[in-house]
């Protein structure tokens, strides 16, 4: 009997012992929820599957349009691929880039998306970080103002769609040559389903240069116009009037002939 | 004796069932950790105090550059005063928006990093939140266009910075129409310091819309110039091309008399 309850004793203070860690582990859990900080980026990146993350953008360009899309190709993927961290990011805020950022048609929102997405799972505060995520969100621009885009055909396309070369990263600049060169108008059903597969191409691009750096092979496969570094060379830093910057396509908006020719 | 080691089994038992809650708790913070999703957006909102918005954003300015430094202004002091979620938000993705993204000079980084703090706290995916911040984010890129900035002093500044009225929301027509105005370079330690003050203003007056919001005393206080309307008239929705869109300003690019000039 003494045994019995000696026993019984020894077990209840082993319980009471966790009974007591209860609260405490009850505290801590608020106490991670309230006070846990983000981890510092980069977030963890594994290679990503191309196509997916091409569908996954055109899927939601329908839901949140460009910025939302591109972003949430890639950064959804994450989440199902390494999980946490990128359970903690709302892509919600990329709905903001939408047509240029909230319909203003200043940069392409698909480029903003897919631009802090690679700085998300690339980059960092740190200067050698940050300038490794640059090189590889210069070349996703020159790629986008040079090649004939969108080069991304989704698995079930509500229309066919042509491709044109955009010349700039503006939202707007790109919407107008494309309209020019299809003939449809910039709010027909075709120009929405154009961006759709342009989210889709340029999240596909984005994770690809990913991948590559993930390989350590990333190089810079498209390079600035002759003509753009005419104008940088005394326009740009060290020029004769370095009064301004940028790595953009100066034609795209300088100097073209509709400009000069319109009434 | 009897009643004793009952009751001792009674409070072994009630301590057990907590022990056997204990594991299962552990179980669930690692779970929590791993499963959880962010809050949907928008994400709760106080009001905030505009000047050490301002002052947190041109710090952030010198660690993390423009974009940066203006989410930051805002995310950082909501993270502050309001906790979580805040604080699973990683202020660094915003890096990438320097000098209007990577560098390249497209759209300002400050625009960037304060649409998307606005989206945060006051957007959604919902047509209605939607449109709600949507509202708040072109007040506030007219109001950048048109305004004389930076139009906020931080309390210690490296040099005293003059106005330049931008025409535009794009990062490298900001910077050369302020050179133009003032004659610094580009590159200067002064035009640094000048975007670092924008950084601020920006951030202050994103964060004074948000302010407003809250109130429900939210009225966009600019519009667009009747040139643009204009433009518009014939280029946007339901105008005879219908081949472009948006809602800049179209002559801080479009026939400005230096582009019909130049060799």
């Amino acid at each position: 009997m003494k045994s019995g309850r000696r026993n019984a004793l020894k077990l209840f203070a082993a319980a009471a012992g966790a009974a007591t860690l209860t609260p405490f582990l009850a505290r801590n859990v608020l106490a991670t929820r309230e006070t846990e900080k983000s981890p510092a980026v980069p977030w963890p990146y594994k290679k990503l599957d191309l196509e997916r993350v091409a569908e996954r953008a055109y899927g939601g360009y329908y839901q949140g349009a460009c910025c939302y899309g591109a972003f949430e190709g890639i950064v959804g993927q994450l989440r199902e691929d390494v999980g946490y961290p990128y359970t903690l990011m709302p892509s919600e805020i990329m709905v903001f880039g939408e047509g240029g950022v909230a319909g203003i048609s200043s940069l392409c929102g698909a480029l903003i998306g897919a631009s802090s997405a690679i700085f998300l799972a690339a980059g960092g505060l740190e200067g050698k970080k940050r300038g490794e995520a640059f090189g590889l969100i210069r070349e996703l621009f020159t790629w986008y103002e040079q090649e004939a885009l969108p080069n991304y055909r989704p698995k079930n396309p509500k229309f066919e769609i042509k491709t044109s070369v955009a010349n700039s990263p503006l939202c707007h600049a790109s919407v107008t040559r494309w309209c020019k060169a299809t003939g449809f108008k910039s709010f027909s059903r075709e120009r929405a389903e154009r961006c759709g597969w342009l989210a889709a191409a340029v999240a596909k691009h984005a994770a690809e240069l990913l991948n590559s750096r993930l390989d350590g092979a990333f190089k810079p496969a498209h390079v600035l116009s002759s003509e753009v570094q005419t104008c940088r060379s005394c326009h740009d830093k060290g020029g004769t009037l370095e009064n301004s910057r940028g790595l953009m396509d100066c034609g795209g908006c300088h100097f073209s002939s509709a400009k000069v020719k319109h009434p």
